[in-house]
């Protein structure tokens, strides 16, 4: 069975400014070359499309959706509501820097994403939601990989090779480490 | 104009356990002679009802809704998403006593109500909703007096009664104080 | 019954340096074309006005009063406490930028907004405040017109205009991402 | 395909004193019929058996280790870095109750779950845990169920079913509240 | 100087409820033989009696006030706008137990006193209330006679006899401690 | 009786960092024209000192003690626990900015300044330290006043003309965003 | 070398309820046969005694202190000020239960453990104390026989020994839930 | 015994960014001249390391491990819980600044090192980890210090030295501010 000729995940977010978190998690699907279809779904802005949404992924055939919402962050749950695929959510802590504007003083998020991440697992008994770390979209990619691998064995072989090359490459940065001793090590990285 | 016909108030919550708090608000509306309507809306398992129920609200002529929901309190922000009158949100925290039997493990709330406020008040901007305290559903149904004081005047006299009311119990008991000592005050209170 | 005559809502806040915020409410009031009458009125500088501004508002027939203050936020609920006129509280997070001097350490706010936001709402039974989202003075404007929308038919016109302009442009946006695809999106928006 | 054969999922935890949480896990997956095999691996007490559980699990063919522990929880985020099988953690608070002696003062959860919380979500990139709410074992057993159903189309009809069966009982006890007023409802469930 | 003849220090509290914790600072003043005047002033029920109070104060010539409030504790803020007499707030944590009736649910305090903690100490520039810990009445007391000891000498002496008796008293337990070893020590103190 | 001959103040802290903050004590005492003796006594790399210092400010006939201290803050609590001189504690919040070079991610503090608020309002009974808001060293020094003003009835003056100077520049200001609208206003004091 | 002579470790806390958690350490060096002193030593009701107390662990010749104290916990930082020698924290959390008298409101500890944990680690750079777990004095009497170890190759073998019974006890519990299945298993458990 | 010949100290972090952190360990051991060998062991990305890196250190003699890790912080606890090596656990908290770009979104740690910190206290009994501050490389490495000091009293004489060496400096910058004032000495400081 072969995995790559359809989109088998839909990411959503609730808003366009939550495209810069999560396009990590669209990075490591095109790495692994798996589809996925990419929608801004607000389930406060537009609340009719949630069910809409949810039908649409049913019918497309997604195996997951992954969701990314900030503040009170309604998006995974309210989706996970409307169907049974299982929904990966994305704590998003939206912070201060160049790309927010002096007037965007209500976009500043006040509590640290904590807000978010209770938002998202705190659901009732019943209508499951899972949450990765905040604005860790990057490992809800891999975790919807973890997912597909069990109908599609040439992913789980990929995962595999992905966990090998990341111990290598920690690996190797240890014997520098080791042999330049700690303090060079630092002041070569952070100069 | 009158206000007692028809019931101005819609009071919704996302369980039946929400009940024991949530009777708080409808206790202060029976007091004002407020008609209100009461129902069980679960944002997450009945996510249909919840377009339907701002159908009725807004059929029904409903001026405040007021909507209770505990962890994840997605509810008061779904309704208010899905219709123009004013939502009060009221943060559940569950807590363990005796009505809650030892297979009643998941339903203690961890966060110390934190959750549900956050999960209420933290809307994105453009789709409002307000929260009074945890717990504090007869807060909420103040509140809605207050709203509705706007179109009723009867209702102003009432909530001044109120103020008043307040105001002279605290001054008895302040006097009592002041005349028995706080020590003794205490004792008494607390035996 | 025309709203557009006489300030029909009263803003309030503690500092001026609030004002930086609090405008974001003025702004929703003016984009509806609801007169607001704007004041500074600090509960710990200037205590003595606060039952003075309360006089005032009713007498002005102010329908709602938008209190936004930082730190520990009595304003809000000081005001509630002497009228019956229902007052929206914006919990106010200063954060440090450029237009902070470097003599201005005082002003730096220790904890994200949340002493702000429970000073709003855990009042005691009684005397209810309600709060927006930390910063969110553009959410108590739409909560104002939601209260007022219950008097005034145009203004509940107005607001399903509003909600509609929402679904639009979240739909549009939604498109264009769904077309160029998370990543390229991303980029574009956040070069 | 069917499922009901072999084990399909692998439950763990750090303590037996955790199997009072964890066994919500199991009760669902007993309602579905999808056997479980369940183990005690502690990543802390049997760090050796880490690396054997997993191979073991990946011999097994288990789609789903749900893995469930208090403090700071390190088993889930262990196994998941030692397989490619997606793992659903379950932060778990253990509080105070008459199943705890005087002796086991060392065993009460001072953070609320907080710490269990972050100790699973907040992985390193690359290394995905993912979290449903704390002591929400039943809700990743339904997790469970519904990554399953990607393979098993049996499994997607019983959580429809699931689903439906939920919405008639709330429906059932909105009409009841609805009918009987929020007071009366609530004396009723609360005496 | 005599300090004995006229109350010296005005307690005030926002409800009865808190006179439970309150009494701790009476009890002090009352072993130092301070006279002290206790009122009952809550900023939100009776707002009109701040200003009196403080009034009341000046007049009768406190020294200090000591002020308990619980949840969004505006009490010692207020007062302390209103008079340039030292207010020693005391934030309040009412928590569960057999005092409190079924039907006292909205009594409990979520935030575990930090929400008062912050209301009391977060005031702004220009404004000052100090706190002493959570429910620490009784510190709250023997810092009003720090206060006092600067005008009368012969509550210094007593202070300091204060400080040396506790001093005995720990050095006396700890030599049972040395003596019995800590195992025993505790299970005789906790049997 | 005159107060201005000799230092009635002692300043401390517990590192020369701390003074950045600490000297918005030190500039209200100026104001008011108290003298001040400034120190750094850090209870950690001089634990010697506390004893010596506490017998020193006895000594001098300091009223008040002023003890800033970050992270960790155990210098005012000490200092109180070798003096029956009340004393007023600052919690210190370092943050990031130009002052902190890369090399100095020691000094950044974690905890919002909660972990120095604890430290110091959380004293065992019988050992009172009162603490104001994080970095608020400008309200310790008006507080220190507060307490002076008991004993010089010259500085309760300068307390009132202080207090009656910020109303007036309050209603000025307010007069100003009246007459200009919010706004307006806004913009014009954050261009 | 022997280990079991002398005592070797200091056990010290702040008060004498807190033997009641303190007696964990104890428990765990009686079990390893190192002998060691039992002190109660206030660093606020006996500040004198932290230098006396450093001096005396000095001659004695103790390889590590325990202390173990609750709230604004600073006397692990104190006693590490004093001396080389050293020391592990035990932050104390002092809850709710039938050991706490009506008359006990003081005592109840009211930020989870956190105050103490963080008034014990965010020591200032040159000065540091380490912390276990809130409560876990065991742990902390564990730590310090890996301290010893370094110096008693016996206590190492005991270490190993400890380990491997954990080891064992677990994976005898781990066959006994297998072979009962999860919900058996916890239902036996607690009955 | 001369402990200069070869390394005491194993210092590991979980990933090459850590190292600006961590180096802050490394200084200190190398003024005090003890000898260290740096590595970067994952426990996610490198789980098989973790046991052969605990039997290396064992084989190497290590007397003392020094661990830092960020977010869900498991290092320290796993090593812990593979050797009974004393180890040091140093919470990591990554925080914005040029070191970090654009695209670093995910490394933005959200909970203010709380995670990181809790993760490493909050262990199981029977398997201890200890934690400095938040960042607090540097007391770590004393720490360490401490421990070898114990065996080495070559090191004991060099930590007295190191903290009469603290109390000089300090001392002597007290000197200075108290010459010449609290605002010029700040002022000069923070030009």
């Amino acid at each position: 069975m072969t995995y790559a000729k359809k989109p088998l995940v839909g990411i959503i977010m609730g808003s366009s400014s939550d495209s810069r978190i999560m396009k990590g998690a669209a990075e490591i699907l095109d790495e692994f070359k798996v589809k996925h279809e990419d929608q801004i779904i607000s389930a406060h802005r537009t609340p009719a499309r949630l069910a809409e949404y949810a039908q649409h992924a049913e019918k497309m055939g997604f195996d997951v959706i992954i969701a990314g919402a900030g503040g009170a962050a309604h998006l995974p749950g309210m989706i996970a509501s409307h169907t049974v695929i299982p929904v990966i959510g994305v704590p998003i802590l939206v912070y201060n820097d160049k790309h927010h504007k002096k007037t965007d003083t209500e976009k500043f998020s006040a509590f640290g994403g904590l807000d978010s991440l209770l938002s998202i697992t705190e659901m009732p008994s019943g209508s499951p939601v899972v949450a990765v770390g905040v604005n860790k979209a990057g490992n809800a990619g891999i975790y919807a990989m973890k997912i597909l691998a069990n109908k599609f064995p040439e992913l789980q072989k990929k995962l595999k090779q992905h966990k090998s090359d990341q111990h290598e490459s920690v690996v190797k940065e240890s014997e520098m480490m080791k042999k330049q001793g700690l303090s060079s090590f630092a002041k070569k990285k952070f100069k």
